[in-house]
Protein backbone atom coordinates (compact mmCIF):
# COMPACT_ATOMS: atom_id res chain seq x y z
CA UNK A 1 0.00 0.00 0.00
CA UNK A 2 2.60 2.21 0.59
CA UNK A 3 4.19 1.82 -2.32
CA UNK A 4 1.20 2.10 -4.20
CA UNK A 5 0.56 6.08 -2.55
CA UNK A 6 4.19 6.48 -3.98
CA UNK A 7 3.18 5.41 -7.11
CA UNK A 8 0.64 8.17 -6.93
CA UNK A 9 2.20 10.93 -5.53
CA UNK A 10 5.15 10.86 -7.86
CA UNK A 11 2.28 10.66 -10.93
CA UNK A 12 0.22 13.38 -9.31
CA UNK A 13 3.67 15.38 -9.53
CA UNK A 14 4.34 14.68 -12.59
CA UNK A 15 0.75 15.36 -13.89
CA UNK A 16 1.32 18.80 -12.39
CA UNK A 17 5.06 19.77 -13.95
CA UNK A 18 3.23 18.95 -17.43
CA UNK A 19 1.22 21.87 -17.08
CA UNK A 20 4.52 23.70 -17.39
CA UNK A 21 5.97 21.79 -20.86
CA UNK A 22 6.93 23.71 -24.03
CA UNK A 23 4.08 24.36 -25.73
CA UNK A 24 4.34 22.99 -30.12
CA UNK A 25 2.54 24.77 -32.41
CA UNK A 26 2.52 24.11 -36.42
CA UNK A 27 5.55 21.60 -36.06
CA UNK A 28 7.81 25.12 -34.84
CA UNK A 29 9.08 24.25 -30.65
CA UNK A 30 8.03 27.42 -28.67
CA UNK A 31 10.82 26.73 -25.98
CA UNK A 32 13.70 23.94 -26.26
CA UNK A 33 14.14 22.83 -22.00
CA UNK A 34 15.03 19.39 -23.55
CA UNK A 35 16.26 19.04 -27.17
CA UNK A 36 18.68 22.08 -27.25
CA UNK A 37 18.06 22.24 -30.91
CA UNK A 38 17.85 25.96 -32.34
CA UNK A 39 13.46 26.86 -32.79
CA UNK A 40 13.92 26.98 -36.24
CA UNK A 41 15.83 23.67 -37.21
CA UNK A 42 15.73 22.58 -40.57
CA UNK A 43 14.95 19.49 -41.76
CA UNK A 44 18.18 17.95 -42.87
CA UNK A 45 19.04 18.37 -38.88
CA UNK A 46 17.17 15.94 -37.80
CA UNK A 47 19.12 13.39 -39.09
CA UNK A 48 21.27 12.40 -36.43
CA UNK A 49 17.80 11.98 -34.02
CA UNK A 50 16.39 9.10 -36.29
CA UNK A 51 16.52 5.46 -36.29
CA UNK A 52 15.72 4.62 -39.67
CA UNK A 53 14.03 1.26 -39.37
CA UNK A 54 12.33 -1.50 -41.46
CA UNK A 55 10.52 -4.03 -39.04
CA UNK A 56 8.29 -5.42 -41.76
CA UNK A 57 8.15 -8.92 -41.53
CA UNK A 58 8.26 -9.78 -45.41
CA UNK A 59 10.81 -7.50 -46.39
CA UNK A 60 13.94 -8.80 -48.28
CA UNK A 61 17.13 -7.86 -48.95
CA UNK A 62 16.23 -5.41 -51.45
CA UNK A 63 14.26 -3.41 -48.82
CA UNK A 64 17.46 -3.94 -46.33
CA UNK A 65 20.31 -2.81 -49.03
CA UNK A 66 17.56 0.44 -49.79
CA UNK A 67 17.47 1.18 -46.16
CA UNK A 68 21.43 1.30 -45.84
CA UNK A 69 22.05 3.33 -48.73
CA UNK A 70 19.50 5.89 -47.45
CA UNK A 71 20.78 5.57 -44.17
CA UNK A 72 24.56 6.40 -45.29
CA UNK A 73 23.10 8.80 -47.56
CA UNK A 74 21.28 11.04 -45.06
CA UNK A 75 23.24 10.43 -41.99
CA UNK A 76 20.54 8.28 -39.84
CA UNK A 77 21.72 7.71 -36.62
CA UNK A 78 21.32 4.12 -36.78
CA UNK A 79 19.26 1.19 -38.73
CA UNK A 80 16.52 -0.58 -36.77
CA UNK A 81 15.89 -4.31 -38.10
CA UNK A 82 14.36 -7.58 -36.44
CA UNK A 83 17.72 -9.47 -35.67
CA UNK A 84 17.38 -11.95 -38.58
CA UNK A 85 18.70 -9.14 -40.66
CA UNK A 86 21.52 -8.05 -38.02
CA UNK A 87 24.14 -9.59 -39.49
CA UNK A 88 23.02 -8.46 -43.60
CA UNK A 89 22.83 -4.97 -42.34
CA UNK A 90 26.16 -4.88 -40.21
CA UNK A 91 28.27 -6.24 -43.41
CA UNK A 92 26.71 -3.54 -45.46
CA UNK A 93 27.17 -1.07 -42.98
CA UNK A 94 30.67 -1.59 -42.16
CA UNK A 95 32.95 1.48 -42.16
CA UNK A 96 30.23 4.12 -42.02
CA UNK A 97 29.04 5.49 -39.25
CA UNK A 98 25.41 4.45 -39.49
CA UNK A 99 24.96 2.25 -36.24
CA UNK A 100 22.64 -0.84 -36.44
CA UNK A 101 20.00 -0.78 -33.84
CA UNK A 102 18.13 -4.69 -33.32
CA UNK A 103 14.57 -5.28 -31.73
CA UNK A 104 14.44 -7.69 -29.49
CA UNK A 105 11.40 -9.72 -27.88
CA UNK A 106 8.96 -7.52 -30.46
CA UNK A 107 6.76 -6.83 -30.73
CA UNK A 108 4.68 -8.47 -27.91
CA UNK A 109 7.09 -8.58 -25.37
CA UNK A 110 6.22 -11.84 -24.23
CA UNK A 111 8.88 -14.20 -24.43
CA UNK A 112 10.74 -15.31 -21.86
CA UNK A 113 13.56 -12.80 -20.10
CA UNK A 114 16.08 -15.44 -21.19
CA UNK A 115 14.87 -15.91 -24.57
CA UNK A 116 15.50 -11.95 -24.70
CA UNK A 117 18.63 -11.98 -23.01
CA UNK A 118 19.19 -14.75 -25.99
CA UNK A 119 18.21 -12.84 -28.88
CA UNK A 120 20.11 -10.08 -27.46
CA UNK A 121 23.97 -11.53 -27.17
CA UNK A 122 22.81 -12.97 -30.94
CA UNK A 123 22.07 -9.47 -32.45
CA UNK A 124 25.24 -7.72 -30.59
CA UNK A 125 27.36 -10.60 -31.81
CA UNK A 126 26.08 -9.97 -35.54
CA UNK A 127 26.92 -6.42 -35.40
CA UNK A 128 23.91 -4.78 -32.90
CA UNK A 129 25.38 -1.73 -30.75
CA UNK A 130 22.12 -0.70 -29.80
CA UNK A 131 18.72 -2.79 -28.88
CA UNK A 132 15.28 -1.75 -28.29
CA UNK A 133 13.14 -4.24 -26.23
CA UNK A 134 9.84 -5.18 -25.67
CA UNK A 135 8.77 -4.66 -21.82
CA UNK A 136 6.73 -7.50 -20.20
CA UNK A 137 3.38 -5.42 -20.51
CA UNK A 138 1.32 -8.27 -19.17
CA UNK A 139 3.29 -8.39 -16.02
CA UNK A 140 3.31 -4.35 -15.56
CA UNK A 141 -0.64 -4.60 -15.79
CA UNK A 142 -0.77 -7.55 -13.40
CA UNK A 143 1.60 -5.37 -10.82
CA UNK A 144 4.45 -7.86 -11.27
CA UNK A 145 7.59 -5.21 -11.03
CA UNK A 146 9.64 -7.21 -10.01
CA UNK A 147 9.10 -9.36 -13.10
CA UNK A 148 9.30 -6.84 -15.17
CA UNK A 149 12.50 -5.08 -13.67
CA UNK A 150 14.50 -8.50 -13.91
CA UNK A 151 13.34 -8.52 -17.38
CA UNK A 152 15.16 -5.80 -18.67
CA UNK A 153 17.68 -6.61 -16.48
CA UNK A 154 18.33 -9.97 -18.65
CA UNK A 155 18.58 -8.22 -21.49
CA UNK A 156 20.64 -5.06 -19.48
CA UNK A 157 23.40 -8.10 -18.48
CA UNK A 158 23.34 -9.30 -21.89
CA UNK A 159 24.69 -6.71 -23.57
CA UNK A 160 28.36 -4.90 -23.90
CA UNK A 161 29.23 -1.61 -21.54
CA UNK A 162 28.77 0.80 -24.31
CA UNK A 163 25.34 -1.54 -26.23
CA UNK A 164 22.48 1.27 -25.96
CA UNK A 165 19.80 -0.38 -24.36
CA UNK A 166 16.07 1.25 -24.50
CA UNK A 167 12.92 -0.14 -23.33
CA UNK A 168 9.50 -0.15 -25.50
CA UNK A 169 6.81 0.49 -23.03
CA UNK A 170 3.99 0.39 -25.37
CA UNK A 171 2.30 3.40 -24.53
CA UNK A 172 -1.27 2.92 -26.39
CA UNK A 173 -1.69 -0.12 -24.00
CA UNK A 174 -0.76 1.97 -20.73
CA UNK A 175 -2.98 4.16 -18.42
CA UNK A 176 -0.99 7.35 -17.25
CA UNK A 177 0.35 5.66 -14.04
CA UNK A 178 1.21 2.47 -15.59
CA UNK A 179 3.61 4.93 -18.06
CA UNK A 180 5.42 6.32 -15.01
CA UNK A 181 6.10 3.24 -13.76
CA UNK A 182 7.18 1.53 -16.88
CA UNK A 183 9.38 4.38 -16.98
CA UNK A 184 10.65 4.36 -13.36
CA UNK A 185 11.29 0.64 -13.66
CA UNK A 186 13.50 1.00 -16.91
CA UNK A 187 15.75 3.57 -15.29
CA UNK A 188 15.71 1.84 -11.97
CA UNK A 189 17.11 -1.34 -14.31
CA UNK A 190 20.00 0.11 -16.13
CA UNK A 191 18.13 1.45 -19.64
CA UNK A 192 19.71 4.21 -21.44
CA UNK A 193 16.26 5.45 -23.28
CA UNK A 194 12.67 4.70 -23.29
CA UNK A 195 10.48 4.19 -26.33
CA UNK A 196 6.98 4.66 -26.65
CA UNK A 197 5.68 1.95 -29.44
CA UNK A 198 6.10 -0.76 -31.33
CA UNK A 199 4.00 0.42 -34.14
CA UNK A 200 2.60 -3.27 -34.33
CA UNK A 201 0.46 -1.93 -30.76
CA UNK A 202 -2.42 -0.14 -32.54
CA UNK A 203 -1.03 3.36 -31.55
CA UNK A 204 1.67 5.65 -31.53
CA UNK A 205 3.53 8.77 -30.06
CA UNK A 206 2.26 11.59 -28.84
CA UNK A 207 3.86 15.07 -27.68
CA UNK A 208 1.75 14.24 -24.34
CA UNK A 209 3.45 10.99 -23.60
CA UNK A 210 6.97 12.09 -24.57
CA UNK A 211 6.51 15.01 -22.19
CA UNK A 212 5.35 12.67 -19.20
CA UNK A 213 8.13 9.86 -19.91
CA UNK A 214 10.83 12.51 -20.20
CA UNK A 215 9.30 14.26 -16.71
CA UNK A 216 9.62 10.78 -15.00
CA UNK A 217 12.94 9.42 -16.29
CA UNK A 218 15.40 12.91 -15.65
CA UNK A 219 18.37 14.41 -17.24
CA UNK A 220 20.46 11.55 -17.36
CA UNK A 221 17.92 9.32 -19.39
CA UNK A 222 16.70 9.64 -22.85
CA UNK A 223 12.90 9.36 -24.75
CA UNK A 224 12.92 8.03 -28.66
CA UNK A 225 9.51 8.67 -30.30
CA UNK A 226 7.83 6.26 -32.60
CA UNK A 227 5.17 5.00 -34.10
CA UNK A 228 3.43 7.61 -36.43
CA UNK A 229 6.00 10.26 -36.87
CA UNK A 230 6.18 10.71 -40.44
CA UNK A 231 7.08 14.43 -41.05
CA UNK A 232 9.33 17.09 -40.09
CA UNK A 233 6.47 18.56 -37.95
CA UNK A 234 5.44 15.64 -35.77
CA UNK A 235 9.42 15.10 -35.58
CA UNK A 236 9.89 18.29 -34.21
CA UNK A 237 7.05 17.97 -31.89
CA UNK A 238 8.65 14.67 -30.39
CA UNK A 239 11.56 16.62 -30.11
CA UNK A 240 9.90 19.69 -28.43
CA UNK A 241 8.31 17.43 -25.92
CA UNK A 242 11.73 16.07 -24.84
CA UNK A 243 12.61 13.31 -27.23
CA UNK A 244 15.97 12.73 -28.72
CA UNK A 245 15.90 9.89 -30.58
CA UNK A 246 12.81 9.04 -33.80
CA UNK A 247 11.76 6.06 -34.74
CA UNK A 248 10.78 6.04 -37.77
CA UNK A 249 9.90 4.27 -41.88
CA UNK A 250 9.36 7.92 -43.17
CA UNK A 251 12.77 9.10 -42.49
CA UNK A 252 13.44 10.60 -45.39
CA UNK A 253 10.08 12.50 -46.10
CA UNK A 254 11.03 13.83 -42.43
CA UNK A 255 14.72 15.12 -43.59
CA UNK A 256 13.48 16.52 -46.45
CA UNK A 257 10.23 18.14 -45.33
CA UNK A 258 7.69 15.79 -47.21
CA UNK A 259 4.98 13.57 -46.25
CA UNK A 260 5.83 9.82 -45.32
CA UNK A 261 3.39 7.11 -45.16
CA UNK A 262 3.05 3.94 -43.54
CA UNK A 263 1.43 2.73 -40.29
CA UNK A 264 5.32 3.18 -38.40
CA UNK B 1 16.04 -23.23 -62.84
CA UNK B 2 15.00 -26.78 -62.32
CA UNK B 3 14.13 -25.74 -59.38
CA UNK B 4 11.75 -23.14 -60.28
CA UNK B 5 10.28 -25.60 -63.06
CA UNK B 6 9.99 -28.44 -60.25
CA UNK B 7 8.16 -25.58 -58.39
CA UNK B 8 5.70 -24.81 -61.10
CA UNK B 9 5.16 -28.45 -61.97
CA UNK B 10 3.91 -29.10 -58.27
CA UNK B 11 1.86 -25.91 -57.90
CA UNK B 12 -0.05 -26.85 -60.72
CA UNK B 13 -0.66 -30.24 -60.40
CA UNK B 14 -2.00 -29.21 -56.25
CA UNK B 15 -3.98 -26.36 -57.86
CA UNK B 16 -5.99 -29.13 -60.52
CA UNK B 17 -6.06 -31.38 -57.87
CA UNK B 18 -8.10 -28.72 -55.73
CA UNK B 19 -10.77 -28.83 -58.29
CA UNK B 20 -11.68 -32.10 -56.49
CA UNK B 21 -11.44 -30.45 -53.14
CA UNK B 22 -15.09 -31.09 -51.08
CA UNK B 23 -17.26 -28.07 -50.77
CA UNK B 24 -18.77 -27.04 -47.69
CA UNK B 25 -21.92 -25.49 -46.98
CA UNK B 26 -23.44 -23.31 -44.98
CA UNK B 27 -21.13 -25.42 -42.15
CA UNK B 28 -22.15 -28.88 -43.12
CA UNK B 29 -19.06 -30.64 -44.65
CA UNK B 30 -20.16 -32.14 -48.00
CA UNK B 31 -17.79 -35.29 -48.11
CA UNK B 32 -14.82 -35.88 -45.21
CA UNK B 33 -11.77 -36.84 -47.04
CA UNK B 34 -9.72 -35.61 -44.28
CA UNK B 35 -11.39 -35.11 -41.29
CA UNK B 36 -12.83 -38.86 -40.55
CA UNK B 37 -15.77 -36.43 -39.24
CA UNK B 38 -19.13 -37.27 -39.70
CA UNK B 39 -21.32 -34.72 -41.57
CA UNK B 40 -23.37 -33.94 -38.45
CA UNK B 41 -20.44 -33.88 -35.78
CA UNK B 42 -21.80 -31.36 -33.27
CA UNK B 43 -20.18 -28.32 -31.72
CA UNK B 44 -19.44 -30.40 -28.29
CA UNK B 45 -17.14 -32.80 -30.07
CA UNK B 46 -14.85 -30.32 -31.62
CA UNK B 47 -13.25 -29.47 -28.51
CA UNK B 48 -10.30 -32.05 -29.11
CA UNK B 49 -9.50 -30.05 -32.70
CA UNK B 50 -8.73 -26.51 -30.44
CA UNK B 51 -5.86 -25.26 -29.20
CA UNK B 52 -7.62 -22.26 -27.04
CA UNK B 53 -5.27 -19.14 -27.37
CA UNK B 54 -3.98 -16.14 -25.71
CA UNK B 55 -1.59 -14.40 -27.54
CA UNK B 56 -2.61 -10.65 -26.36
CA UNK B 57 0.71 -8.83 -24.96
CA UNK B 58 -1.17 -7.06 -22.37
CA UNK B 59 -3.35 -9.68 -21.24
CA UNK B 60 -2.15 -10.69 -17.71
CA UNK B 61 -2.88 -14.09 -14.83
CA UNK B 62 -6.76 -13.55 -14.99
CA UNK B 63 -6.92 -13.73 -18.45
CA UNK B 64 -4.91 -17.21 -18.36
CA UNK B 65 -6.72 -18.76 -15.21
CA UNK B 66 -10.07 -18.17 -17.72
CA UNK B 67 -8.02 -19.91 -20.28
CA UNK B 68 -6.31 -22.81 -18.43
CA UNK B 69 -10.37 -22.83 -16.45
CA UNK B 70 -11.79 -22.87 -19.92
CA UNK B 71 -9.69 -25.42 -21.20
CA UNK B 72 -10.10 -27.77 -18.34
CA UNK B 73 -14.09 -27.88 -18.56
CA UNK B 74 -14.13 -27.54 -22.50
CA UNK B 75 -11.52 -30.55 -22.47
CA UNK B 76 -9.58 -28.47 -25.42
CA UNK B 77 -6.73 -30.00 -26.90
CA UNK B 78 -4.16 -27.78 -25.54
CA UNK B 79 -3.69 -23.87 -24.90
CA UNK B 80 -1.69 -21.94 -26.87
CA UNK B 81 0.39 -19.08 -25.05
CA UNK B 82 3.63 -17.18 -25.67
CA UNK B 83 6.57 -18.37 -24.01
CA UNK B 84 6.75 -15.99 -21.12
CA UNK B 85 3.33 -17.52 -19.40
CA UNK B 86 4.14 -21.01 -20.38
CA UNK B 87 5.73 -21.89 -16.37
CA UNK B 88 2.32 -20.26 -15.32
CA UNK B 89 0.09 -22.15 -17.18
CA UNK B 90 1.82 -25.73 -17.03
CA UNK B 91 1.49 -25.07 -13.08
CA UNK B 92 -2.41 -24.63 -13.68
CA UNK B 93 -2.75 -27.52 -15.86
CA UNK B 94 -0.65 -29.55 -13.95
CA UNK B 95 -2.72 -33.28 -13.62
CA UNK B 96 -5.04 -32.51 -16.56
CA UNK B 97 -5.35 -33.80 -20.22
CA UNK B 98 -5.02 -30.07 -21.43
CA UNK B 99 -1.75 -29.71 -22.89
CA UNK B 100 0.65 -26.80 -23.45
CA UNK B 101 1.56 -25.47 -26.63
CA UNK B 102 4.12 -22.09 -27.14
CA UNK B 103 4.53 -19.59 -29.59
CA UNK B 104 8.35 -19.15 -31.00
CA UNK B 105 9.30 -15.92 -33.19
CA UNK B 106 5.86 -14.52 -32.64
CA UNK B 107 4.52 -12.94 -34.55
CA UNK B 108 6.88 -11.81 -37.41
CA UNK B 109 9.16 -14.74 -37.48
CA UNK B 110 11.72 -12.52 -38.04
CA UNK B 111 14.49 -13.57 -34.75
CA UNK B 112 17.75 -15.46 -35.86
CA UNK B 113 17.11 -18.99 -35.35
CA UNK B 114 19.31 -19.62 -33.02
CA UNK B 115 17.19 -17.14 -30.72
CA UNK B 116 14.06 -19.29 -32.00
CA UNK B 117 15.77 -22.22 -30.81
CA UNK B 118 16.34 -21.29 -27.23
CA UNK B 119 13.43 -19.74 -26.81
CA UNK B 120 11.84 -23.46 -27.69
CA UNK B 121 14.07 -25.46 -25.31
CA UNK B 122 12.98 -22.47 -22.80
CA UNK B 123 9.31 -23.73 -23.55
CA UNK B 124 9.95 -27.09 -23.30
CA UNK B 125 11.65 -27.06 -19.84
CA UNK B 126 8.90 -24.68 -18.58
CA UNK B 127 6.14 -27.75 -19.53
CA UNK B 128 5.43 -26.96 -23.67
CA UNK B 129 4.79 -30.00 -25.30
CA UNK B 130 3.70 -28.14 -28.46
CA UNK B 131 5.59 -25.19 -30.19
CA UNK B 132 4.10 -23.07 -32.62
CA UNK B 133 7.14 -21.08 -34.39
CA UNK B 134 6.86 -18.74 -37.36
CA UNK B 135 8.44 -19.11 -40.61
CA UNK B 136 11.34 -16.59 -41.57
CA UNK B 137 8.81 -14.92 -44.35
CA UNK B 138 11.10 -12.42 -45.69
CA UNK B 139 13.95 -15.14 -46.34
CA UNK B 140 10.63 -17.17 -48.42
CA UNK B 141 10.21 -14.08 -50.59
CA UNK B 142 13.58 -13.74 -51.30
CA UNK B 143 13.63 -17.29 -51.89
CA UNK B 144 16.28 -17.92 -49.65
CA UNK B 145 14.83 -21.64 -48.96
CA UNK B 146 18.08 -22.85 -47.32
CA UNK B 147 17.57 -20.22 -44.61
CA UNK B 148 14.13 -21.18 -44.09
CA UNK B 149 14.77 -24.73 -44.14
CA UNK B 150 17.45 -24.46 -41.72
CA UNK B 151 15.21 -22.22 -39.10
CA UNK B 152 12.59 -24.73 -38.81
CA UNK B 153 15.10 -27.35 -38.43
CA UNK B 154 17.10 -25.55 -35.73
CA UNK B 155 13.93 -25.36 -33.80
CA UNK B 156 13.76 -29.06 -34.46
CA UNK B 157 16.58 -29.97 -33.10
CA UNK B 158 15.22 -27.93 -29.82
CA UNK B 159 12.59 -30.29 -29.38
CA UNK B 160 11.88 -33.30 -27.84
CA UNK B 161 10.81 -36.55 -29.45
CA UNK B 162 7.18 -36.22 -28.56
CA UNK B 163 7.07 -32.44 -28.91
CA UNK B 164 4.93 -31.75 -32.01
CA UNK B 165 6.10 -29.04 -34.36
CA UNK B 166 3.79 -26.58 -36.03
CA UNK B 167 4.39 -23.79 -38.38
CA UNK B 168 2.95 -20.75 -38.83
CA UNK B 169 3.68 -19.92 -43.03
CA UNK B 170 1.27 -16.62 -42.29
CA UNK B 171 -1.06 -17.60 -45.55
CA UNK B 172 -1.79 -13.47 -45.69
CA UNK B 173 1.55 -12.50 -46.75
CA UNK B 174 2.06 -15.13 -49.33
CA UNK B 175 1.45 -16.18 -52.55
CA UNK B 176 -0.15 -19.07 -53.91
CA UNK B 177 3.55 -20.56 -55.08
CA UNK B 178 4.90 -19.23 -51.68
CA UNK B 179 2.30 -21.46 -49.77
CA UNK B 180 3.32 -24.42 -51.66
CA UNK B 181 6.96 -23.84 -50.87
CA UNK B 182 6.77 -23.20 -47.27
CA UNK B 183 4.78 -26.25 -46.88
CA UNK B 184 7.14 -28.79 -49.01
CA UNK B 185 10.07 -26.60 -46.97
CA UNK B 186 8.23 -27.46 -43.50
CA UNK B 187 7.40 -31.05 -44.33
CA UNK B 188 11.20 -31.60 -45.46
CA UNK B 189 12.53 -29.88 -42.06
CA UNK B 190 10.46 -32.52 -39.93
CA UNK B 191 7.17 -30.55 -38.71
CA UNK B 192 4.15 -32.14 -37.90
CA UNK B 193 2.17 -29.55 -38.90
CA UNK B 194 1.71 -26.17 -41.34
CA UNK B 195 -0.80 -23.79 -39.48
CA UNK B 196 -2.30 -20.71 -41.10
CA UNK B 197 -1.98 -17.72 -39.34
CA UNK B 198 -0.60 -16.02 -36.66
CA UNK B 199 -3.90 -13.45 -35.91
CA UNK B 200 -1.26 -10.38 -36.19
CA UNK B 201 -0.43 -10.32 -39.91
CA UNK B 202 -3.97 -9.10 -41.23
CA UNK B 203 -5.48 -12.16 -42.43
CA UNK B 204 -7.26 -15.62 -41.34
CA UNK B 205 -7.37 -18.91 -42.69
CA UNK B 206 -9.67 -20.05 -45.50
CA UNK B 207 -10.65 -23.04 -46.44
CA UNK B 208 -9.06 -23.05 -50.12
CA UNK B 209 -5.67 -22.00 -48.03
CA UNK B 210 -6.08 -25.29 -46.02
CA UNK B 211 -6.84 -27.16 -48.84
CA UNK B 212 -4.05 -26.56 -50.54
CA UNK B 213 -1.69 -26.54 -47.75
CA UNK B 214 -3.53 -30.04 -46.98
CA UNK B 215 -2.94 -31.15 -50.29
CA UNK B 216 0.54 -30.33 -50.32
CA UNK B 217 1.88 -31.97 -47.56
CA UNK B 218 -0.28 -35.25 -47.92
CA UNK B 219 -1.39 -37.85 -45.08
CA UNK B 220 1.77 -38.09 -43.12
CA UNK B 221 1.62 -34.07 -41.41
CA UNK B 222 -1.51 -32.20 -40.29
CA UNK B 223 -2.80 -28.85 -40.87
CA UNK B 224 -4.10 -26.26 -38.35
CA UNK B 225 -5.95 -23.30 -38.81
CA UNK B 226 -5.82 -20.44 -37.36
CA UNK B 227 -7.19 -16.67 -37.46
CA UNK B 228 -10.81 -15.77 -37.76
CA UNK B 229 -12.25 -19.03 -36.74
CA UNK B 230 -14.74 -17.37 -34.45
CA UNK B 231 -17.81 -20.33 -34.36
CA UNK B 232 -18.83 -23.51 -35.36
CA UNK B 233 -19.54 -22.92 -38.90
CA UNK B 234 -16.39 -21.78 -39.51
CA UNK B 235 -14.31 -24.55 -37.62
CA UNK B 236 -16.07 -26.80 -39.68
CA UNK B 237 -15.32 -25.52 -42.93
CA UNK B 238 -11.71 -25.28 -42.17
CA UNK B 239 -12.19 -29.01 -41.02
CA UNK B 240 -13.69 -30.16 -44.06
CA UNK B 241 -10.92 -28.66 -45.72
CA UNK B 242 -8.21 -30.79 -44.04
CA UNK B 243 -7.45 -29.08 -40.76
CA UNK B 244 -7.59 -31.27 -38.24
CA UNK B 245 -6.43 -28.12 -35.15
CA UNK B 246 -8.01 -25.90 -34.61
CA UNK B 247 -6.70 -22.44 -32.91
CA UNK B 248 -9.14 -19.92 -31.70
CA UNK B 249 -10.07 -17.43 -28.96
CA UNK B 250 -13.48 -18.14 -29.45
CA UNK B 251 -13.11 -21.72 -28.43
CA UNK B 252 -15.63 -21.73 -26.52
CA UNK B 253 -18.20 -20.23 -28.65
CA UNK B 254 -17.53 -22.60 -30.79
CA UNK B 255 -18.04 -26.14 -29.01
CA UNK B 256 -21.23 -24.17 -27.94
CA UNK B 257 -22.89 -23.05 -31.25
CA UNK B 258 -22.15 -19.24 -30.82
CA UNK B 259 -20.56 -16.59 -32.45
CA UNK B 260 -17.50 -15.59 -30.72
CA UNK B 261 -15.90 -11.71 -31.67
CA UNK B 262 -12.07 -10.65 -31.67
CA UNK B 263 -9.65 -10.51 -33.78
CA UNK B 264 -8.04 -14.05 -33.63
Amino acid sequence: MDQQKLIEAITNEVMKKLQSVPQVQSGRVQGTAYSGLAPYTSPGDLASYIDHTMLKPDAGAEAFDQLCREAVQYSFKSVCVNSSWVAYVSRKLQGTPVKVCSVVGFPLGAMTSRSKAFETREAIEAGASEIDMVLAVGKLKEKDYRYVEDDIRSVRRATRHNTVLKVIIETSMLTQEEKVIACQISKRAGADFVKTSTGFGGGGASAEDIALMKQTVGPDMEVKASGGVRDYDKAMAMIGAGATRIGAVSSVAIVTGNKGTGSY
